[in-house]
């Protein structure tokens, strides 16, 4: 994906052909995995606004700057995050470092194994079990760690590595803005080191340009007086909802000219984007094809009232602010790479 | 200085003419401001060994991260920080929005003019003016008042926007480690968002490669209804000491493989870069010339009791862990660009 970013002017060629629809060039489609549609168009018309010299919306390229939010946007989320997933699976190893918890909760309840008692842990236990599998141990172990358990996990409904559940037609966006000299960032509710662990092999996105949930880190010296650093369970950066703005601002620096989501998390991401002047693009991925991926809403682990759609204020001000709705049944000829 | 990133084989060929000492390739020395000596030695071989193709510590593109201290290491801090001038500055302006302060300390001292009183101002008093001076705006107010006072304050000294006292041999360095397809960052112990207003116009770092010390804003919305945020006094990190690899780790997320930095400040940063495995360059800008710029330490603002030497524990540490110390006095033969 490297080289792609010395070829801004071939992208260009290519987005002007398909914005001219002229069939020789059909081959040359950047995003193959799309259905021509409402969706489709709108990143191909911002893409050649934005980069066009000339152009009214022209957008210098050291201000090219592409927010992703991750979970249900670029990969699967249902029927739980996989970073949930990660920290249940990591609780044995946690307990048998401090056999203590074995009989506390929730650590009992997750060695016990039953899924209905699981899948009703309160958030408050949730987060215990989070500080108990993200912290304590130096950077570099929990890197190894998450790294392990992602290169042997699998999903399962699709029997697959996680890191193979991204939407292909998603990846392509992420290729077509980078070719146009776009810097595609990461802006995630997830834990910033676990995602930055598998985000540049898997979206071609390196570990600087992952913003997420973060705590902090203590710097200490081991027996060898080798300095280290320590997870600590010291929450720096809540990166969901208002704290995704907030997080643009303290690890990017700049406002976006596009951002992509999927739930009412991201709503203020996409509300800051799109109130910088000029060309923005705010894009919102429906989760409403049940058959090839999930159908859900209005709100991701709520009871699905409204299948397929956003909650009713997310809906009218997506209308009212002219973010474009992605819909997966509709808008994605593919979903994942592996399907034949 | 963007298109140098795509000149990587030709930063390559230069400097390996320079290694060689060809006097044919005497002109395309990229770092013509330096003295032959140790240390610009250690900086050119440092880049060989990292990015010639077989070398045994050769860095894959992705990993090449350098990290510099700004403050003393890329441009002036003496006698005072130039953050700590534009806080002074603001006082009169704060106190106009807000009279009541007028006869409140330490903002008295400061409307006073008493250069002597302000001069002894305790770290305290100066973390309230530096509180009420940056905090309480939004973003994009602060940005423009910083960039307006920078367009128009002079340092005392030379007479010149302070964006003109960096250190020309420094500069090159960020180049040559650039074209030789290094990610450049700032790591200061000065305000993020202060240093970001001119990073990318005076070293050709942009926003996004400044890690600095660090504040919360608070995401909002105006009366007209559009999203905005706001700089509150609560400090996220405080990018001294054992903060810088934090702050590394925090907002990059990778052990740098070069690190530059001037004071007790820098240590911890220096340690962590060292400790990493394969080539490794930590470098110490000595303030020892008091004829073309400053002599001072062991501690900046303290008494010169040792003028133009490190403390004695970091000296002893940059001779035990293979630190280069780059002399001022003896390695640069400009310090900086407007010198005839």
């Amino acid at each position: 994906m490297r080289s792609a970013r010395l070829l801004p002017a071939f992208a260009l060629a290519v987005v002007a052909a398909l914005a001219a629809a002229a069939p020789a060039f059909a081959q040359l489609d950047p995003l193959p995995s799309w259905n021509d549609g409402s969706a489709k168009r709108a990143i191909v018309e911002f893409v050649q606004a934005t980069t066009t010299p000339g152009s009214p919306h022209f957008v210098p390229p050291e201000a090219r700057i592409a927010a992703f939010d991750q979970d249900g946007t670029l990969w699967v989320e249902h029927p739980l995050y996989t970073q949930v997933v990660y920290c249940l699976d990591r609780v044995p190893a946690v307990v048998k470092a401090k056999p203590e918890l074995a009989k506390v909760q929730p650590f009992a309840t997750v060695l016990s194994g039953n899924r209905e008692a699981i899948a009703k842990l309160s958030m408050d236990s949730l987060l215990k079990i989070l500080a108990a599998t993200l912290t304590g141990m130096s950077v570099d172990a929990f890197d190894a760690e998450a790294k392990q358990w992602l290169a042997s996990a699998r999903d399962p409904r699709w029997k697959r590595p996680y890191t193979q559940l991204t939407y292909l037609p998603m990846r392509e966006v992420l290729d077509l803005l980078r070719a146009a000299g776009y810097k595609t960032y990461i802006v995630t509710g997830g834990g910033q080191d676990f995602v930055r662990t598998y985000s540049e092999a898997t979206y071609g996105i390196p570990p600087e340009q992952v913003v997420g949930t973060a705590g902090g880190t203590k710097f200490g010296y081991d027996e060898d007086g080798r300095p280290f650093l320590t997870k600590e369970p010291r929450l720096l950066l809540n990166d969901n909802d208002a704290g995704k703005p907030e997080g643009i601002h303290l690890m990017i620096g700049r406002r976006p000219v596009a951002a992509f989501g999927n739930s009412t998390g991201d709503r203020q991401m996409l509300e800051y984007t799109k109130a910088g002047s000029g060309a923005r693009l705010s894009m919102l991925v429906l989760h409403d094809d049940a058959t090839r991926e999930y159908a859900y809403g209005p709100a991701r682990g709520l009871p699905d009232t409204r299948v397929g759609t956003f909650p009713p204020a997310l809906d009218d001000e997506a209308k009212k602010n002219g973010w474009v709705v992605i819909s997966m049944k509709d808008d994605w000829r593919r979903i994942f790479a592996f399907e034949p």
